[in-house]
């Protein structure tokens, strides 16, 4: 199999690495800079690498790996330098915007299907790669109207041999919906759990605050494309929070021990 | 030195194999349960240990490394077998209610000074037993007007002798409005993300969630007590936090690029 990935950072060179370790695939990277081209090359993210899209036209399976923004502004160009039979797949945080996208470019002939891995951390660029990043990890499947099996048969094999775990969601709504409340608020906390501190009050902080806050650490360009293209599942997923938090809030400064029991558990 | 350490769970036997892997202290162990004072000897934590508060009687420095209510309910207890001239001193995570009781308890004669290491995880128990627990970390130190500068002397040795950075802090309000803000206010971020999450979407939930989530697994009684304490401080802190969250939330809802660019950074 040979697979090309779009966009070499964290989780793109980390899939290559992890491809590549498993001698799962021939990886063909793209990228839009030289000095990454060339550095997932000594990475040994890629076996070979080109900022030129038609470096894809060989591939069985081409990967999007870049920002969710990124992604839908790149498909139409993928799908051009799609392989006849090809599937064309991503990486992207949220759903619904990326596969409605494709279901419109490749309805008639097929050929997509949506992935996410459920890993990560808060590094990023093609010095993050990690062969191991996936392993033991929901690797979410979406379809649309343009999945064949053929393109479920590939995405389950790769999520397999990078050792994640691949788990059919029914629809990128209930994915969006998943996404929304295991992720994109905790994103939001950790945000508002900055804000509402002081540098000072920080720097004495212990490491139930550095967990809490690590993602508020990640690049601000591909967390933005991910809460831009969630925004309604966001919206109300949040809504959950804030009711569950402001009754805890409540409890805890009334001195409601029977109250906070029922929130804490036994 | 000879120190005294009633509790011997997590914070406790932590200290106690800390002072002893550094040759800093001769280290007696008090506990409730016989199995617990025989594993912390077994485990390196006491150089000897007892079921008896009389065993506290010749030590330089105490401390109460137990639930704040339940230091709150011991105070007394342990000024009783205070060796003249002896520190006392707690490891609670809430200083407002600990030291009042103690200017009263001890004010006359003096000797106590409140701690707080910030440090931990979601462990408990004498088996969460960990020499390098405080390794690096802020370890607060709050006086009242029961503390003489023996017990600040004290404590900061101690503090040195675990790896920890000592940190006098102005007053037990200033600590409990610091601790509000980056200790409890995360705590219950963690609690409300888990429940308004289902049990079905947090199995395919990817780190960040995990992370988020770390302390909603720490023993309920010690939270609970945590959360009791201190009231008021965290009712002004889980309202900045709220506020926050709101924003955000609302931003990433409309769709509102400007707005989330401001909260995240560049």
């Amino acid at each position: 199999m040979i697979v090309a990935i779009h966009g070499l950072g964290l989780m793109g060179a980390s899939l290559g690495a992890a491809l590549r370790k498993a001698k799962a695939a021939r990886v063909i990277g793209v990228a839009r800079r030289r000095a990454v081209v060339r550095r997932a090359r000594q990475l040994g993210a890629v076996d070979e690498a080109s900022t030129d899209w038609a470096a894809v036209e060989g591939a069985d399976v081409v990967v999007l790996a870049t920002p969710v923004r990124v992604i839908l502004s790149t498909l139409g160009e993928a799908a051009a330098h799609l392989k006849p039979g090809a599937t064309l797949t991503d990486l992207g945080s949220t759903k619904g915007a990326i596969v409605r996208a494709a279901d419109r470019l490749l309805g008639p002939r097929g050929g997509f299907i949506g992935a996410h891995p459920m890993a990560g951390n808060e590094r990023s660029g093609v010095e993050a790669c990690d062969a191991t990043l996936y392993r033991g990890r929901p690797f979410l499947l979406v379809g649309g109207r343009a999945t064949r099996p053929v393109d479920r048969r590939r995405l389950r094999a790769i999520a397999r041999a990078v050792g994640a775990r691949p788990v059919a969601l029914p629809s990128a709504a209930a994915h969006d919906r998943l996404v929304a409340a295991v992720s994109h608020v905790p994103y939001l906390a950790a945000y508002a759990l900055m804000e509402a501190t002081s540098p000072a009050h920080r720097a004495l902080a212990g490491p139930a605050f550095r967990d809490a806050t690590r993602v508020a650490r990640s690049p601000a360009a591909m967390v933005l494309d991910i809460l831009l293209t969630n925004g309604p599942e966001i919206g109300r997923a949040a809504a959950r929070f804030a009711r569950a938090f402001a009754s805890l809030a409540a409890a805890a400064r009334r001195g409601d021990e029977r109250g906070l029991h029922r929130h804490l558990g036994p």
